[in-house]
């Protein structure tokens, strides 16, 4: 038994299985877990302690889930996401990256994201997330104040960066006022709700100017804030910075002076062995999106590489117009396997360290990893429960390989967070499935009315 | 409305979206599906004829599913599996090539192989393929009566091939008994059920001797059935018929003469230009794997060029030992995903590509593609219906964007092969999942107990 047994849990979780994803110990067989004031307050080991103590005792819990047959383990860690365009999903897809960036993307969130639409696209999109185990997000899009407000509406832990963009984004006309509204955004959020973590996210170094890059980086070491940015996504991206400063995107920003322990760099498709080591050393952090790079033909981040030198690797979806799901489950099962192949070796990203990208490595790149990423006692209870009473799941060796390679988001039953029920046997406990759904269906009707064929 | 409508159904699918993968067409927004004696008796498209006919009217029906919000489409083919093979899923992962198969895969089917685990673990893996939507298999094993039996007891269609190979399999002791048992097993299946379609397989060029490849080849042209061999899977392969024979292993077995349209292939990660010319004069058909391609680090088939040359390419799972999971939707997104990476084009393997793959390419692989394959009136009624009522698939813009990229198999709510309802609302009509499951988890709780950590 750890933690403290004598107080009352608000959740009592009995006889599951336990990932920690911890060292001591990785697994548990069979295990209650209290959970008071979002907080996991003990974890019993039934098997190590036979005799049930006093309290922890299931009548004195106020809500028991019993757990027998299912594996209860951190929620998953999201690290890069463009949550509102779950709106434009398989809007179009299979074409030339450019048409369909110019000819659809950008017109299509020019003509329909508002206000409304984000918020509405929003809570579709933390539905997803939360059906397929996914308890914490970082997104980083536009009209964020509506983003976070749909986490607070879901009940999802969430870093929400505000975008920035130095060409026609939706809400952000003119760029001198940037700065402004990034201190504005963080002042409205810091310390406002605890599951709402503001940070600060520009699109890249060849849509946002110097000077943007500079001041976003500004603000975010003033606020102490994440800072996020797309970096060497593809190749046409290298070849664009190259020719205009002389330099690769990677070398360009380091020159501004925005790389340290605070960024972010999300995909990373295209570097070099000394930029890998700049990035090393400056302590950055990079988010890792394969789905995305693969459908997109945008090129593959050198993972097993990055891992060998230290760097914090978190994984992530990438907006859905681009994946075209928010499934990590499915997203690690991907960073296994295409670096087997990409480097001929079938020991490199095996499940355990997949794993802790889903969980604890991406908590960390967010700054979260004393609060999240592992089912300890005094972390919060950001934990889900996988029904691994399965045939895809069946019979079950090591649950490390199973999750990684076999299970699915929907294997996920049960999801807390912050020590909150918010999906019990795959049933929202407080949103309304189907009406989110219906609102961003007729969005969607609207939008296919509109746009031609 | 297509079909004959004077016949009563014996099931009248009500109100779905249809995606026939016909070109004729390809997709209908609302109709009425009439299934008879196991063949598809009626399309109707309910906008095209808005008034409802006689018969094909729900009262006139012995069973009505009602399909509103859901999308009919053809079952998938998995065109290479090796089904027993769940009973080891996830037993050894993570490992060099020649560690897993010499250390753990071979050592283990060589003790607890045999007729009832073969049996029950067939029927696990057969459950697994309902639940994602797939109603054809092409598995190649041992003990293959019991797979084939299996198949009669799930109501599964299958191709099932007997495996050759020349060093200790299970139940092949001596290798000049092949061509004989050959004949005997296609003797006790050909034209037995209807089900279940007798083939042969010899595992590889460099684990059967020149005389069972071309013995073997001898028997399946006699009895006019498909020779499937993996091909070309790895460098080392590659490697070791090259020294062995002077020659790649494609033109290894062209010289040996086995190499025609009754041969699938797969695998086939390693080919030169000249191969590939040489595999579509000679009509080869191609099984592709690529998550079990890319979890063992083998390589990956250039299936862009294949089908520029006019290759029919299925798809497969391969065994989950290897996968680690049945699931064909997450076999398609992967298609669809790898080869626009390898390719740095986001145009290749668009989704239409794709499901053609997942469906009537691999029933034409299979030589079924008169039978299944398509939603077509007089073709077998192998259908699945997919319940778009979801986050992940919302809003719908275009089906076969959804279903390659954002769909998996847990979507899939009903299945119908060969006319009968199998699986309805995820539930199984006939068999007992739990039962199947536990009996595969007390075998896998053995094999953990006698094997070393």
């Amino acid at each position: 038994m750890t933690g403290r047994a004598e107080e009352i849990p608000d959740i009592l979780i009995t006889d599951a299985s336990v990932l920690t994803m911890t060292d001591h110990p990785p697994f548990i067989a069979r295990a209650d877990i209290g959970i008071r004031d979002g907080l996991i307050l003990f974890i019993r080991d039934k098997e190590a302690l036979p005799e049930p103590g006093r309290s922890g005792h299931p009548d004195a819990a106020r809500q028991i889930i019993p757990a027998r047959g299912q594996l209860v383990m951190p929620g998953l860690v999201n690290t890069h996401t463009h949550l509102p365009m779950v709106l434009l999903r398989g809007l179009a897809d299979d074409l030339p990256l450019m048409e369909w960036l110019n000819g659809f993307i950008f017109p299509a969130e020019g003509r329909f994201m508002n206000e409304k639409t984000v918020y509405a696209a929003s809570l579709l999109a933390m539905a997803e997330m939360i059906l397929s185990g996914t308890t914490t997000f970082c997104d980083s899009y536009f009209f964020v104040d509506r983003i976070a407000q749909a986490a607070l509406d879901t009940g999802m832990r969430g870093v929400v960066c505000q975008g920035f963009i130095d060409f026609s984004a939706p809400d952000v006309a003119d760029s001198r006022k940037k700065a402004r509204l990034a201190e504005q955004f963080l002042s409205r959020w810091q310390n406002g709700h605890p599951l709402i973590k503001p940070a600060l996210f520009c699109h890249s170094p060849y849509t946002c100017s110097s000077e943007t890059l500079k001041e976003i980086k500004r603000v975010s070491l003033d606020r102490q804030v994440p800072y996020l940015i797309h970096l060497a996504e593809t190749k046409d991206e290298v070849g664009m910075i190259k020719e205009k400063y002389r330099k690769t995107p990677v070398l360009y920003l380091d020159d501004l002076g925005v790389l340290d322990a605070g960024t972010i760099a999300v995909h990373c498709n295209w570097l070099t062995d000394v930029e890998i080591e700049l990035l090393a050393c400056r302590g950055v952090k990079i988010s890792h999106c394969p789905e995305s790079n693969m459908k997109l033909a945008a090129g593959m981040a050198p993972v097993p590489k990055l891992l060998r030198r230290g760097i914090t690797v978190g994984l992530g979806t990438d907006g859905t117009a681009s994946n075209n799901n928010l499934d990590l489950f499915r997203e690690m099962s991907m960073a296994a396997r295409i670096h087997k192949v990409i480097e001929s070796d079938p020991t490199v990203m095996d499940a355990g360290t997949v794993l802790r990208m889903g969980t604890i490595d991406g908590a960390r790149l967010l700054g979260l990893d004393r609060q999240i990423g592992t089912v300890e006692v005094g972390k919060a209870a950001d934990l889900i429960l996988v029904d691994l009473n399965q045939p895809h799941l069946t019979p079950l060796y090591r649950c490390p390989s199973q999750l990684v390679y076999a299970a699915s988001g929907s294997d996920v039953a049960t999801v807390i967070i912050d020590g909150k029920l918010v999906l019990h046997n795959r049933t929202f406990v407080h949103i309304d499935l189907q009406n989110i759904m219906e609102t961003v269906r007729d969005m969607g009707n609207l939008i296919s009315r509109e746009l031609p064929a």
